[in-house]
């Protein structure tokens, strides 16, 4: 099933069902307003939204309209929790390699993982606003899932069964200011300004074969001022799975319907799968020749993310964002 | 204006108006459903919610019923966001002291946050869960604002004018998983259970005199197993005041309505006046004798907090919670 957020006057949008082909669209009132009360009320509305999703997927519902991922909100426009991890490794281990640093072994089973900000996400589609482009502004593609209710101490196999819908997403993050506040030691704050996320939530079924052992086995997309970027494989390389990432959140406190659990930056070793955020890029530049060239990016400057199944359609529709200044 | 949330089938609880003497409330589902609807709506729902209270105050209202505390919920029982400061920077250089560090003097200038979880908080008067003792557990006594809408950008003086309500905190907080999380450098995660709020939040106005300069000019009332243990004014030694911890948000992401800044535990450097944590004990015992002899909460201790009016009313009711075994 795949489901999306139209913007409309309300502050969490519109919930529709969106076609598995991405093509047509229709709005759901009747079962739920928008996704968040649909996931608060998740036994009851899933089999009726699927029932809808079968419906619209054979052309037999005279309500379809023709979906438009312009007029998307992120799936969640604003969420109770975002927590993003970072489980590729081999995007810390350039990171540490680029200042001479060792991996903690400690790395290689305690996820790491930050509270992000949830209050107002970016819609997809929206550019991507920036006070100051001192603060060395970067994209960041990542897949995330979102959660029903997970109980305290609910260990992976049970988080694995809470994993209501996946999403792809831009972690946008101003580098610049990273270094500062790490040294205060309170972790990210003012660098993780809003998050943008895919048009589409789906849920894992949606994924088919890709989806196994809680991850995504397929490439990320990412182009970068219309030029390719990178496309390293979300199941390659994910040292902790999205079960595990929720047991991470579980261990010390219960989760609420409606959690984003994020993948962190996708990143393979393999250097000609490119890369998913410009930082990585600038790590490699160091690592090889001592200083980076990659600058971080100005206004004009335009990411774009999105995932393809096995015969090239989009799976999530595309999240493609511009810089523009915010006075 | 004095606003609850009473527990009951819903996840975001009943909103009650609440007398200031607390003794009576009254359900307002004709104004808000739950406080988060009327804080999303608060233009209207406001002017509305202050005419109930006025007539509660006169007690002209049939419908007025005693008001229970223990059937309170957080007055937001999830939110949108939960960013807390630590903005007693005696707190903080206890805790360098104790281990011979200097506080860092940008410290000074440049407020210390971090994001917490918001998504399922604890009602103020139920038990806090505990998984494993050797964890640490540990309470924290603190002042919170809830925000309306707040634009990117804004500056102390415009998010000084977006404070909608203040709530009392106990920031529950797991100190033995401080040092190994501290050291990945990604800040709190697992360190920072659910968290607590007073039962009734209040407009600053219901402050009078003792809300100044943005900050809360009266001591902060914290009992331990039924005996004092602090009472430190939380209007002295706060390094930034509310405006400024929001503004800090602010720098870099709008807030939306119902985001909930907090204070960091309540500090003086007055040793007199006890501590609003176990920890700064510990720091104490450690700087005048070179060990900690104060443990951290066991199964069965007792936490209390409250904050009086000079006229020595309780102006947001009790936090009062008793820590039980989690299986």
């Amino acid at each position: 099933m795949k489901l999306a957020t139209y913007q409309n006057a309300t502050r969490d949008g519109q919930l529709m069902v969106v076609s598995r082909d991405l093509r047509h669209a229709v709005a759901v009132p009747q079962i739920a307003a928008n996704l968040q009360a649909a996931l608060d009320n998740w036994a009851q509305a899933e089999p009726q939204l699927q029932e809808v999703y079968a419906s619209l997927n054979q052309g037999a519902l005279a309500s379809a309209v023709a979906f438009e991922q312009e007029r998307c909100h992120s799936p969640l426009p604003r969420a109770y929790q975002w927590a993003d991890g970072s489980a590729y490794l081999n995007h810390v281990e350039l990171v540490r390699k680029a200042r001479g640093a060792e991996v903690p072994d400690s790395f290689y089973h305690d996820p790491l993982m930050y509270q992000g900000g949830s209050d107002a996400f970016l819609p997809p589609h929206a550019p991507i606003p920036l006070r100051d482009a001192a603060w060395g502004l970067d994209f960041e593609g990542e897949v995330a899932v979102i959660t029903g209710d997970v109980p305290l101490g609910a260990d992976a196999a049970e988080c694995g069964s809470h994993i209501r819908l996946l999403m792809l997403v831009n972690d946008v993050t101003l580098r610049n200011l990273i270094p500062n506040e790490l040294a205060k030691g309170f972790g990210f704050f003012q660098s993780k300004p809003a998050t943008a996320f895919s048009p589409v939530a789906v849920t894992p079924d949606e994924l088919g074969a890709a989806w196994q052992d809680g991850k995504v086995h397929l490439p990320l997309l990412v182009d970068y001022n219309d030029a390719f970027y990178g496309k390293p494989n979300a199941g390659q390389e994910m040292q902790f799975n999205f079960p595990q990432l929720v047991a991470h959140v579980a261990k010390t406190r219960e989760l609420v319907a409606g959690s984003i659990i994020g993948s962190g930056t996708i990143s393979n070793r393999e250097r000609s799968t490119g890369s998913c955020c410009l930082a990585e890029q600038r790590m490699i530049e160091i690592i090889d020749s001592g200083a980076a060239v990659t600058p971080f990016m100005k206004l004009g400057d335009k990411v774009r993310i999105e995932m393809k199944d096995a015969q090239g359609a989009s799976i999530f529709g595309v999240i493609a964002q511009t810089v523009v200044a915010h006075d």
